[in-house]
């Protein structure tokens, strides 16, 4: 089914807060397969939220509208719905008997207008102290749920999308979504690699998104019938699988921390780092996830050359000879933090960063990489363009895909981007 | 001035990624003095994106319109705003020779397209790599940005902000605004403690937006005439010191790391850090600025006990009296990292980000801080409240803020938040 969100509340247009409702109400309404054409966010007022609740209830087959049920002057949804829609309200008195149990009552005696909802309205958790109502109108079910995030997803998950999904009409079976996150690749050249798929085929839909130094990657499938959906629903992935190869790191929605950390423990091995151009950013990567000490020991942020020398006993001739940012330096400081840590596994990485530092021969966004295990020890020169801040991310990221393909076997990426 | 969002983009309706550049959008044009009456969110179909824009031109004096501005087929904001005004779109020569020059032009020949824009947009910053125009319409400005967050934050602050001030109509001379960058108190707090000043003075705005674990205060006032402004601005100015004191760390724009950095430099220090529970998070954060091998040495991620003890030099025998969440294992980690790398300041994290790890002495949250330096050693146990990530982004930042007060003299936190 086809649905707009309509978020209210000044908090949201005066950006207080993020809106992280509507965002959690279209992630799984799509998730569900329906398709959000809108959502839409509104300030505390009554004119604007009538005109938009009718204009979402024309073009849409359902509406969900969050926030501005409470009992304050500035909650006035209920009475902006009623007006626009021109229903009567009506006191539901198994609604306001609760609200004179309640301790609140005596010092708000305005919560008796949590009682009066729009005629018709069903409520959608009677007996429990949750707000939301479900009313049909002009056959289409809009559902009025409170912005209190909890129990917002409490209703949404609950109620909501249960009761969509046996609407009539529903055309729930004949839609397919799935995100492939891909790393090493930009977002133009994965555009270009899969342009064919979609001009071939008119019922699958390739949305791109960038994310950091990744891309997501969506594929949706919209079939006459099910069998149909499906059919060509894995076509697409299969075509997406085969262009993309192993770049595509995660289907299943995971991060690339989490799946470098399975895999470390899977082997049970012990990893540590020394990092010079990112300064730790991989590092504090790898410790985002819960429970990485069972497979990462730590490392040094070897940003100085005094620090490569003293601690990662990196020989100077060899910063001398070769530069601080070269394969052979970043070779040095992985053997020698292997040795100090005693680590089954070491990546290094020293860069140029910038905006200052680059030559003709290592440009701003150079960087060098090593890899030691027990068995041997492989390194790699990349080059990355973008700002500062976006060398440091690219070449972190690079450090754990680097450990990924090298944990699974898989082939090196050729240059950075 | 009363303005409208609009965000494009089937990755924002289909809930993939949370909103949050119109949230930045909003919580920016209202600290500015703008009144946002709503935002909407709206996939990638033009004719929808063509009656939104309309929409919000005509009961708005302007409009900012963000995403869809890319090279892919997917990104159609200027064909579907261009088309809905009823505008041609023209090829901007300046834009195409740019693009004709890149590397990825050989491989996606579509980027073309970003050469096209409606007759007379006016580019937000020629010359440079970032899409963005400026576009005049029923003399209404509606300003189309880049959804990707970072170029839409650059593009909102350094041209849709400053352009709206001096627009026709709006009268600057009369209005008056800056922001505080306040660290280590919660957002509830400081609202609680300006709450009085907007209630005694009309004329007076305080905005409050989060910013990780900062939070930013800005303050606006609008006077009858120049001169009413600027002093109602001064005794406010001087009220938000008075009561934030040195929690507020900057005036002029400064970013926490700068600020260290230029203090490091002045007093001619050289500062490396041993973090546990932050992973190399602070670490990251003073590398981030460029020029910081200037103050700099590097450190050690001790995430594990044993990199404490073979690293650190962290006598074992008060890692197991007093645990390695503790303020003598921070001052070992410490005195260990001045030891080896030579610094002339060191400090030291060592905390439980959470979610395991917690006791009933020592919950999840807490963290362990050291400072030592030629002169003194000193050590701190704060609290914190949150999620993993949250927990490692107050600490990291918290021994930010330890250095800011260490180095200028300043009253240190009793606590964390």
């Amino acid at each position: 089914m086809k649905g707009e969100i309509i978020a209210i509340g000044d908090e949201l247009t005066s950006g207080r807060i993020v809106n992280s409702t509507s965002y959690f109400a279209a992630s799984h309404l799509y998730g569900a397969g329906h398709e959000i054409s809108a959502m839409a966010t509104i300030g505390d007022e009554p004119d604007m939220i009538g005109r938009a609740l009718k204009r979402s209830i024309e073009r849409s087959d359902f509406v969900v509208v969050t926030g501005g049920l409470g009992p304050t002057r500035d909650d006035m949804t209920t009475e902006a719905a009623a007006s626009a829609l021109d229903l009567p309200t009506i006191l539901y008195p198994e609604i306001f008997d609760k609200i004179k149990q309640s301790r609140s009552f005596k010092e708000m005696p305005s919560m008796e207008k949590l009682a009066w909802l729009p005629s018709g309205a069903e409520i959608l958790k009677p007996g429990e102290k949750i707000a939301g109502y479900l009313l049909v109108y002009q056959e289409k079910p809009i559902f009025f749920l409170p912005g209190v995030p909890h129990q917002m997803r409490e209703l949404m998950l609950d109620r909501v999308i249960p009761r969509l999904a046996g609407w009539s009409g529903s055309n729930i079976s004949r839609v397919r979504q799935k995100v492939f996150k891909v790393f090493g690749l930009p977002e133009p050249l994965i555009q270009e690699m899969l342009s064919s798929l979609e001009k071939n085929n008119q019922e699958l839909r390739i949305g791109y998104y960038p994310n950091a130094a990744e891309v997501h990657v969506s594929l949706t499938v919209r079939g006459e019938t099910r069998e149909e959906a499906v059919k060509c629903f894995e076509q697409g992935e299969a075509a997406i699988r085969d262009i993309l190869g192993c770049c595509i790191f995660d289907e299943d929605g995971r991060v690339l921390e989490a799946i470098v950390g399975d895999i470390l423990k899977e082997k049970g091995l012990m990893l540590a780092l020394a990092e010079s151009c990112t300064g730790g950013l991989l590092s504090h990567h790898i410790t985002l996830i819960a429970g990485s000490s069972d497979y990462f020991l730590g490392g040094v942020v070897a940003y100085s050359n005094t620090l490569k020398v003293q601690l990662l006993h990196v020989d100077e001739k060899i910063l001398q000879e070769f530069g601080a940012v070269s394969r052979e330096t970043a070779i040095e400081m992985a053997l020698g933090t292997r040795k100090i840590t005693g680590a089954g596994l070491v990546l290094s990485i020293t860069g140029i960063a910038g905006p200052g530092g680059g030559t003709d021969e290592k440009p701003v966004g150079t960087v060098c990489f090593a890899l030691a295990d027990a068995q041997k020890t492989l390194s790699f020169q990349y080059h990355f363009t973008g700002k500062r801040n976006t060398v440091q991310t690219k070449a972190a990221m690079t450090g754990l895909d680097l450990l990924r393909r090298h944990l699974s076997g898989l082939d090196f990426l050729d240059n950075g981007w």
